[in-house]
């Protein structure tokens, strides 16, 4: 066996090696019943614990009150998009957006043919390099929701606390940075989060809705794109990722046994503090993102001339830190973050990135 | 490691010993690259050629013609009991669909409020026992199009061959057979099939649909319901299941290793023919399927009496015969005999089933 990298990329990431390391144990013979983990069945008798399980561990790792359901849906966040004003906006009714950048711009352009979609606060006038103050959004209190994007995954903006917006449900996409800090539930009426980032792989959602918002639904939505349809079924309605649930709640037990999201927290915290460090105090890299609102999932840093760039992605590969090329849309370089990559990786990183200013800077 | 069993669960399913082998094997150092085969990231340079390799592979199968675009897709069959009524019927336009029981039912349901849904035909009155003839459907020859299930996996009946629908696109759910025997692609408009049954793990479904129907969409089909979009960006709208769509590709490349469709047409005529055989000669078992539209995919059965029904699964269970429950709308047994069961599998059935009625028969 190879050397195991750390592996920086945005998605789906890198995991906890003890989780890997679970899994080969139970591939071939998954708990003792002579079938593998990828064949585990949705009506088996382990798979009803499994899912129960998986629940009540996310409940206790962020603490989520009675009033809000959780659901395991297919196809990461994307769906959601559609979803949430399928779900929450009464036709006509307006929908407020914080816009952020790329996936908050997604997520409203997949609305707009769905609701009135408003754009309540903007950071498009200094090329998305903050979150826009919270004091200066113009919510309207008649809106069907407030919707954000907790972490911008190729910005490299993240909201270091989120607003309250009172009366007016808040929602959500938390997919680069759940499970990554202490999070208060109560004041979110939804999150939906893509598991392929801090929970596991590709095909998986998390979706933690509160109840009274389940009946807003136009009518004729598809049972698939019904949060009610979902909770109605628990998560069951039709035949789940059961080998992928079961994944995601190997990683809560694993996030429990690491001292829960506050540990996370500083974790996080220790990790993004090093890379920043060595951006802050080099001529080489530049990562133009105000510091309140940078992100300690997702680093994204353009070196002065591209020709390094290659140049360093090579030299980092060859080190086995891997996936560091950035963002199709933007370039440069992108060290991500999540929570399974140990404070040893991001060290790792900041030492070459170090020691390649001193070679080439 | 236990013994391998024979698992006759109905989807998550049993897969082929040496795909499951192959994963394990790369399962912590995937390709020599340093990370586990489900951190494979979809922008990586071995998805881009795993993605274009399962494509090819199926195309070659099942001789799919340039006519039809072949899609991998999050979230098994269910999501297109929708998809299919928005991408391909104008509004107010009828389709029609052939009610064979529980499956076709639901994608009947789903459609109502889409579509101007027509039942062309109708096995209820002989409680599903067959596939209606299809010189009797009363085809609408202007319907949006012709909606089968061709194998109900419940149920237990399955088309032997495909009606001819003319220029009215026929369209198939084929979630529990495709794979199972060669196939006419070109008299479809469109193939859907979840892939947790012939094909892999739960999560991922096949789309195969023709050019000249990915545009008849009405307006606001939300991005992860349309065709178009979905073939605009080659299955790689949102992040894929990348874990997911490279085991698919290992089973693709496993059924060309065993001789393609054509071996499995015979293998699945040899294995659900042991079982119908017992079927036939037994007092104690039934399945009142008419002979021509027996499904090779799945057996449901009863027993004379449901007392004893508890004993022959507790006994199959104890031989390493598992998951023959039947599904719970209809209890009773069910073996179900995907391309991944062996010969060896369905023989130890048949066995079991002639011993247990020499003894309690």
């Amino acid at each position: 066996m190879g050397e195991r990298a750390y592996n920086f990329g945005a998605g789906p990431a890198m995991m906890p090696d003890p989780v890997i390391e679970r899994i080969a144990r139970e591939w071939q013979d998954f708990d003792g019943g002579g079938y593998s983990a990828l064949e585990l069945g949705h009506r088996s008798e382990p798979f009803a614990d499994i899912l129960a399980r998986a629940k009540a561990d996310l409940r206790e790792l962020l603490a989520i009150p009675d009033s809000h359901h959780v659901l395991f849906l297919h196809g990461g966040a994307t769906p959601h998009f559609a979803m949430v004003p399928l779900n929450l906006a009464r036709e006509g009714q307006s929908a407020d957006y914080i816009h952020t950048g790329y996936w908050s711009d997604k997520a409203m352009a997949e609305a707009a043919p769905l609701a009135n979609v408003r754009i309540a606060a903007s950071a498009a006038a200094s090329e998305f390099d903050r979150v826009p103050d919270a004091a200066n959004w113009q919510l309207d209190p008649q809106a069907a929701y407030v919707h954000i994007c907790a972490n911008e995954t190729i910005g490299g903006v993240e909201f270091a606390d989120y607003p309250d917006t009172g009366s007016v449900p808040l929602v959500a996409d938390m997919s680069s940075n759940i499970l990554s800090r202490p999070l208060d539930v109560s004041r979110f009426g939804l999150i939906y989060a893509g598991a392929q980032k801090n929970i596991g792989p590709a095909g998986l959602a998390i979706v933690i809705v509160r109840d009274d918002l389940l009946h807003r639904a136009r009518a004729a939505v598809p049972s698939m794109m019904s949060y009610a349809r979902h909770v109605e079924w628990d998560s069951m309605y039709n035949t789940p990722a059961a080998f992928m649930i079961w994944v995601a709640g190997l990683v809560f037990e694993h996030v429990k046994k690491a001292g829960g999201v506050a540990a996370m927290q500083r974790e996080n915290a220790a990790k993004s503090t090093l890379i920043y460090n060595v951006l802050d105090g080099s001529k080489l890299y530049t990562n133009r993102i105000q510091k309140g609102s940078r992100s300690r999932m997702n680093i994204p840093f353009f070196l002065r001339e591209p020709r390094l760039e290659t140049r360093f992605l090579d030299g980092a590969r060859r080190r086995g830190l891997i996936n560091l090329k950035g963002h199709r849309a933007v370039g440069g370089v992108r060290a991500s973050l999540y929570n399974a990559m140990p404070l040893d990786g991001a060290r790792a990183l900041a030492d070459y990135m170090t020691e390649f200013e001193r070679r080439y800077g």
